[in-house]
């Protein structure tokens, strides 16, 4: 399973992103989703966004999707930026600011995760300390 | 029941939302959701536009998606904030103009009121009287 | 507005419908649409059915859509029979089990209602305790 | 939190859910929703088939919008049988077959699990297990 994550990967992560979300006193959904794009473990931690139950699965989606945190695929979509418009394909799934972000191992896209339920730059910093977790400097 | 709205709530809100919409001369339609943004009662008045109907449910099931009014996210949606996305997020049931208001009991949000018929302040002003129903001072 | 239903014709209708489904004990939802099969009312009694939000609204618009009780449209729709497959069409808003009952004023139909919540023959008796508010006898 | 269930009462009905989905050799999707009918916890575990991610959201749906295992559900929406068509509501989050279980505190439905990997009976096992480590002997 070199090529893709674990569940106990996706765990580790999750545990790491709400570790990180309790410190910074923000209740989050975390979602990973694997190389090959499909959903591999979510939670909701108690008192969380309802709306960011769909966020969180469609940030980790973008993020493997382009192979891109999804905050720097959102400079580029904006109005008069080359990639404007792409926040209209893949059937509404694709989101286009901070929390989402791939999670790599050695070179490789191994999958992804998405992080909401604050503000995007707090979302952002959940994100990243669950992708620590299993690429540690990653 | 008091982790959410009951439909008697739900009625005296829409009462107090109607009375505020024929104050200003509008006819509204009124929408409210429970603590699981779940649809709890719905009323159009007689008149009230048709492409409201879905604004409505919609507006109060952002407003409870995100624990705030949907006046407020509109701001951080534009081009160049750090919300510009969100909007298309949640399979097109993102409002992000006034209207939506959330429903607390004392620091909960227990569901949320959408109205819409006239101009937004209208909405945000019928919406708000219908909320107060429930919340007084609120 | 002779044509077509008053929100306080629909309000009248959802009323006798409450009081109907208080007395076989049965928390149901109940929704009313217009003559141009639009939604006009809706509720959901405390503890009733969540899955049935999306029913009732269809129930209605099912039986304003083809003028008939919806309990009528299924027996068409069984495998074998006339209709087969019209559960299929209008975006997936047809239903063909009993609860929604076209509202009558003389010959006209001027909108419908839709109630689930229970079995179907306890959704087809409030349904038609609803729409008897309405037109008695009718 | 007592009127629907906490993270950690989901991640303690995944766990036992796991355990008994190893111990009959299959590997499964875990879903579980709150008492408003939104995903609170999800897990693929290695390997386990990826159109179940879907199928175990809508089971866990399923069982919360009707307070009802779906295997009951199944038989009343066949051909000939009152709910024929049921299957066709909700905008195709109703699944009718076995797999979605309510989660119940007391008398009250507080949530629901879903899973699928396996076959019917063994998804049925799997969610009766996970529920069971929320209510034991519920």
């Amino acid at each position: 399973m070199k090529h893709t994550l674990t569940l106990d990967e996706a765990r580790a992560a999750i545990d790491a992103g709400c570790k990180a979300a309790r410190e910074i006193g923000v209740a989050m959904n975390i979602a990973l989703v694997d190389a090959g794009n499909n959903l591999l473990a979510f939670v909701r931690m108690d008192g969380a966004w309802l709306g960011s139950i769909d966020i969180v699965q469609n940030k980790a989606y973008t993020a493997r999707a382009f192979d891109q945190p999804t905050k720097q695929l959102g400079a580029m979509a904006e109005p008069g930026e080359p990639l404007y418009g792409i926040q209209d394909t893949n059937r509404g799934r694709i989101v286009i600011f901070a929390g989402g972000v791939p999670v790599k191992r050695g070179n490789a896209v191994v999958g992804a995760v998405g992080v909401s339920g604050g503000r995007p730059d707090q979302d952002q910093k959940v994100a990243e300390a669950a992708a620590a977790a299993i690429t540690p400097g990653g």
